[in-house]
C-alpha cells in the first residue's frame, strides 16, 4: 500500500485551524496566498508519493552499511535526495539571502509531514539540516554563515546535531566532550557522541557537525557547554579528524544511519565556535524547538501513513457479513469494530496534525509579526504548544500504527505487508529530540508559567470560544460534541489551576507527578477544539452551497473525537488531581 | 537484562485473588496445597530463568530457517525443549490416564506465564499441544486417544491447530480445505493452511496436525466443517502427504516458525475424523477457549518481562538529580515521571495477571466441581472472563512493552538492549487466537447474555462486595481506592445495562459499536477489584504481624491503579453510551 499525500485535509487544516487565511489577511505571510500554498502542497505531495514513498520499504529491508568508515545508504536513496534538493524542497523554508525561498514554517511543516509520511527514515535527515541553518543564522559568525549557509540551505551539504554522549542523554550537564583553543581562532574538539542521526552517509559531499563540548576553563554543568561547527571536510578540502565508529542496529527507521561519532582520535577535530563561549545550550535550544515540532510532525506523518495502509486493507479484505448485507462476505471496513479502529486512527491523526500546524503558525508569527507585543505573545503560544505538539503527536503515532497492525489481523504481523514497519518506525519519535516525559515536564514546570499563567489561560479561553460557537450553531450533526468538549476543557482548566497552584507553593513533585497525564489532557481538549473549528468551517461551507462530501466527513470526525476520545479527559483530570501521593511509597511497590 | 520469575507475586495472586486457598478448602483441587503449589512454582521458575530465558535473544536474532521442507530452530532450542519435556513440564496439566500429572489449570497457567515471559517464541508451541490434548480427550475416538495422547501429554510429539486459510481468517465459514473418505475409515485431506504456528520444526520426531476441512457433502458455512487429525508421520512410519511450503518473515517471535502448510499435494494427506462430522468447530472451540486464556497469559508474560527489563535499567541508569538529592546524578527510577511509567507497567501487569488467574480457577471449577449447578456457574464465569483475559492482557502487553522501550530512552530503540524485542513480540498476542475485536464482540453479544445476564450481574456484585470491604477497613494507606473503584464499577454496571437493553431490543449495531471500549471498561473495574482483594489480603497479613515489605507494596500498587488507571472508566462508559451514532456516517469520514 503506497502513500497518497492528503493535500485537501492538509490545506483545510492550515486554512481553518492553523489560521493561514487570517495570517495572510493580517499581512504576516507576504506574498503567500492559499492558492499558492495549494499549488506548492500539490507539487510536494507528488514528489512524496512518486519519488520518496516507493523507497520506504526497500530502505527498511536494506538498511545502511558501514565499511571502513564509509556509510552507504540503500539503493536509490542518493538519487532521491539529489532530486529532492534540486527541486528546491530543502530550500523551501531557508532564508532568502542564502538562496532559500523564505516560505513560512506552517507551509514547510505541511511538507515535512509529507516527506516523513513517505518515509520517516528519509524525512529525519533534513530536519537536522534545518535546525543547523537556524542555529547558524541566529548565532553563527559572518564567516561561518557565508561559508556554510548557502550549501546547507540548498541541501548540497547536510548537518547533524551532536549532543548525546554515553553518560549524557536527557541530562546534558554530564557532557564530557572537550574543545581546546588552537590559538588561530579555531578549536580542537575531542570526544565521543552517540545516536547521531545521519552522522555519516553518502548522500552529500560534506557533512557539517554541530557539536556540544566544554572549553578547558568552562564551569561544570550546563553553563559550561559551548557549540562548535566541525565539518567532515575542512575548507581546504582535507578530511577533518572525525569519523563514524559504528552504526546502530535499530528497531526502525533502518534506512537512516544512527552513528557513534569519534571526534579527535588524531589530535583533535578542527572546529569553530558558534555563538558565545559557554552559551552552547542556548544555541542548541534554537535548533531543538523547531526540531521538536518536526518530530511531532513525524508522529502525524507515520499515523497518516498507517491509517492509509489500514483503510486500504480494510476496504479490500472481505470477512464476515455486515448487518443487513446480502449474500457473500463484506469488506471488513464496514464492521463496527473496524470502523471504530479506523475512525480512532483518523481522528487522532487529524487532531495531532491540527496541533502541530497551530504551533507552526505561532512560530511564524513569533518571527514575522511587526508588533513586538504580538511577537512575544505568539512566541509564548509557540512555546506552550511545542511540547504538546511533540509528545502528543508522537504518542499517537505509536498508538495509531499499533491499531493499524491490528486492523490487518495476521497479515499485520508479517513484515512484507508494511504495517509492521510503521509500528517499528513510529517508536523512535516519542524518544528523540527530548523524550515525551521531558516534554511533559517542560510543559508543566516552564510553559504553564509563561506570563504568569496568562498564556495557558488565553489558550483555554480560545477553546471555550470554540465551544460557544458550537452551541450557537446548534447543528444536529454535531451530536454531543459541544457538551463533551466543554467537559474536557473544564477538566483541563481545573487541572491547570491545580498545577499552577502546586508550582506557586513549591510543590514541584506534584507537578512532575502529573506532567504526563496533564499533557495528554491538554492535547485532548486542544485537539477536540481544533477539530471543532474544522467542523464549523466545513459546516459553513456546506451551508454556503459547497457540495464537497469531505465537509460532512469532517463533522463526523469531530463528533467521533469528542464522543469517543475527548471523554478521556475526566479520568486524566482525576489522575492529575490525585497527584504525587504515589511518589513517596512508589519504591515499595517497585521493590516487591 | 534477564528474567526472574516473580514467584511471590504469582503465588499471592493465585491464593488471594484467584482463590487457590478457597478451592483447596472446598476440596476441588484434590491433594494440592498452597505449599506444594509454591514448590512447583519455584521449580518452574528456575527452569524458566536458567534454561529458557537465556535462549530468548539468540532465538530472536537467529530465527528459524526452512530448507528443502525442513525447518531448523535456533541453536539450543531443541535441547531446551527436550529438557523441558523430560522435566515433566509439558505433562503438568495433562490427564493422569495418559501419563499427565493432572494438575489444575490455575497452577499450569502460572507456569505458562513463566515459560512465555522467559520466551514467548518458546512458550507458544506447547500452548497448541495442550489445546490438541484437550480436543482429543473430549472428542477423539478411543483409537486416536490411545495412539496419540501419551506422546502429546509427555511432549515427545507436538501438535498444531490448522484453521486459517488465505480467505478464511476471522470468518471460518469461508474455509475451503477438503476431506474425502477413503473407504477404510480414513480421509484424504487437501488444502492450504496459513499462519500455522510450529507447523514444521526439528524439536520432535512427529507433529500432529489438527485440521479443519469440509466433507464432500458438507453444508456451506460453519455447520459444514469437520476436524481431522493428520500426523506428519503415519503410524507405519511413512511420511504423510503434508509439507511446509514457506515460513513467514514476522515482526516478532522470530524463533517460532509460522508456516504455510500444504495438505495433499500428492493425492491427499491421510487423516482421521475427530468428533462428529460437521461438528469440527465445536471441537475447535474446545481447544480455542483454553488457548485464548494461554494467549492472555502471554500478554501478562511479556508485560512482566518488559517491566523487569525497564525497572532494572531505571535502577542503574543515572541522569539528572532527584528533588532533594545531594550531589551527583540519581537513578532515573527516582524521577516522578519514570516512577509513573514503572508503576503503570506493574499495575497493568498485576491486574491482567489477576484476571487471567481468576479465569483459570473458573475453568478448573467448571471441570472439577461435583455439583452440576456449581459446574455450570463456574463454566459461565469462565466463559465471561475468557475474552476479557485474552484481550485486556494482550492489549496491555503491547502498551507495557511500549512504555518499557520509552523508559530506556534512546537505548530502548537499539535491538541489542532487548526492550525492542518485547515490543515486537508482544504485538502478535492481540491478533492470534481470535483478534481482540472478535473477543470484544464475543463478550458483548454472547457472554453478557449468559443466564439472561445473571452471570455478568453476579460478577459485578462480587466487585461491589470488594469495595464494601475496602470501605469497612477504612485504611488510610488505601487513599481514594474505594471511591475510585466504586465509580468504575458503577460505570461498568450502567454500560452493561445499556448493552443488555440494546441486545434485547435487537440493536445489534449498538452493542458491536461499543464492544471494544466495554471490554476495556470491564477489565478496569475487574482488575481494580482484583488488586483491591490483594491489597486487603496484604493489609490483613501485615496487621497480623507479617513484616514482608511486599505487603505495603501491594497496597500502593492497588491505590495507584485505582487513582491513575481505573479512573478511565467514566470516559469508556460515555463512549459505550454514545453508541452506534458514528456508524451510519462513518464512511463519510473515512472516505474524505
Amino acid at each position: 500500500m503506497t502513500y497518497r499525500a492528503p493535500v485537501p485535509d492538509i490545506l483545510f487544516t492550515m486554512r481553518h485551524v492553523a489560521g493561514l487565511d487570517r495570517a495572510v489577511a493580517d499581512g504576516v505571510y507576504g506574498d503567500l496566498t492559499p492558492d499558492l500554498a495549494e499549488t506548492i502542497l500539490e507539487e510536494a505531495g507528488r514528489f512524496a508519493n512518486d519519488v520518496i514513498a516507493p523507497l520506504n520499504r526497500e530502505g527498511d529491508k536494506h538498511g545502511v552499511t558501514l565499511k571502513d568508515g564509509t556509510v552507504t545508504t540503500a539503493p536509490g536513496w542518493k538519487e532521491a535526495y539529489k532530486g529532492w534538493t534540486e527541486a528546491g524542497w530543502n530550500a523551501l523554508p531557508g532564508p532568502v539571502e542564502y538562496g532559500g525561498q523564505g516560505l513560512p514554517t506552517l507551509l514547510n511543516s505541511a511538507c515535512v509531514e509529507m516527506w516523513n509520511a513517505a518515509s520517516m527514515a528519509f524525512g529525519i535527515g533534513p530536519v537536522l539540516t534545518m535546525g543547523a541553518i537556524e542555529a547558524l543564522v541566529q548565532h553563527g559568525s559572518d564567516d561561518l554563515r557565508s561559508r556554510y549557509l548557502e550549501k546547507l540551505v540548498s541541501g548540497e551539504w547536510t548537518a547533524t546535531m551532536n549532543l548525546t554522549e554515553p553518560h549524557a542523554g536527557s541530562d546534558l550537564a554530564a557532557l564530557r566532550s572537550r574543545a581546546e583553543p588552537a590559538g588561530d581562532g579555531t578549536y580542537r574538539v575531542t570526544g565521543q557522541k552517540i545516536f547521531i542521526t545521519y552522522g555519516e552517509h553518502d548522500l552529500t559531499d560534506n557533512i557539517i557537525h554541530l557539536v556540544l563540548a566544554r572549553l578547558p576553563d568552562a564551569p561544570a554543568g550546563t553553563r559550561g557547554i559551548s557549540l562548535f561547527l566541525v565539518p567532515k571536510f575542512l575548507p581546504d578540502g582535507t578530511r577533518n579528524d572525525v569519523r563514524c565508529h559504528s552504526i546502530e542496529h535499530k528497531l526502525g527507521i533502518h534506512a537512516s544511519p544512527t552513528c557513534t561519532m569519534i571526534f579527535g582520535d588524531n589530535g583533535g577535530a578542527v572546529g569553530w565556535l558558534v555563538g558565545e563561549e559557554n552559551r552552547g545550550l542556548n544555541c542548541m535550544f534554537t535548533m531543538m524547538n523547531n526540531a521538536r515540532l518536526a518530530v511531532g510532525l513525524q508522529g502525524v506523518a507515520i499515523a497518516e501513513r498507517a491509517y492509509q495502509q489500514a483503510l486500504g486493507y480494510a476496504n479490500e479484505r472481505r470477512q464476515g457479513r455486515a448487518i443487513g448485507a446480502a449474500e457473500g462476505m463484506s469488506p471488513i471496513a464496514v464492521h463496527p469494530d473496524v470502523q471504530r479502529n479506523l475512525l480512532t486512527m483518523k481522528a487522532l491523526t487529524a487532531a495531532a496534525r491540527a496541533i502541530c500546524y497551530m504551533t507552526a503558525e505561532a512560530i511564524d508569527r513569533a518571527h514575522l509579526e511587526e508588533d513586538p507585543a504580538r511577537r512575544k505573545k505568539a512566541n509564548e503560544r509557540a512555546s506552550l504548544l511545542t511540547p504538546v505538539a511533540k509528545a502528543f503527536s508522537t504518542d499517537i503515532g505509536v498508538e495509531v500504527a499499533s491499531i493499524g497492525v491490528q486492523v490487518h489481523g495476521g497479515m499485520g504481523f508479517i513484515e512484507e505487508t508494511g504495517a509492521a514497519q510503521h509500528f517499528r518506525d513510529a517508536r523512535i519519535a516519542p524518544i528523540y529530540e527530548g523524550t515525551n516525559g521531558i516534554q511533559a515536564i517542560d510543559l508543566v514546570t516552564r510553559k504553564l508559567l509563561l506570563s504568569g499563567g496568562e498564556t495557558v489561560r488565553a489558550q483555554i479561553a480560545a477553546m471555550r470560544a470554540t465551544v460557544a460557537r458550537l452551541l450557537k450553531e446548534n447543528t444536529p450533526a454535531f451530536g454531543a460534541t459541544a457538551p463533551r468538549l466543554r467537559d474536557a476543557i473544564e477538566s483541563l482548566d481545573r487541572a491547570t489551576s491545580h498545577l499552577l497552584q502546586s508550582l506557586s507553593s513549591n510543590a514541584q513533585g506534584e507537578a512532575l507527578a502529573g506532567a504526563t497525564p496533564y499533557l495528554r489532557l491538554f492535547a485532548l481538549a486542544q485537539g477536540g477544539a481544533a477539530l471543532a473549528e474544522m467542523a464549523l468551517a466545513a459546516n459553513a461551507q456546506a451551508a454556503g452551497g459547497d457540495t464537497d462530501p469531505a465537509h460532512a466527513g469532517r463533522i463526523v470526525l469531530c463528533r467521533f473525537f469528542a464522543e469517543n476520545i475527548a471523554v478521556g479527559a475526566k479520568g486524566l483530570e482525576e489522575t492529575v488531581m490525585s497527584g504525587a501521593g504515589f511518589l513517596q511509597d512508589a519504591t515499595l511497590a517497585l521493590a516487591s
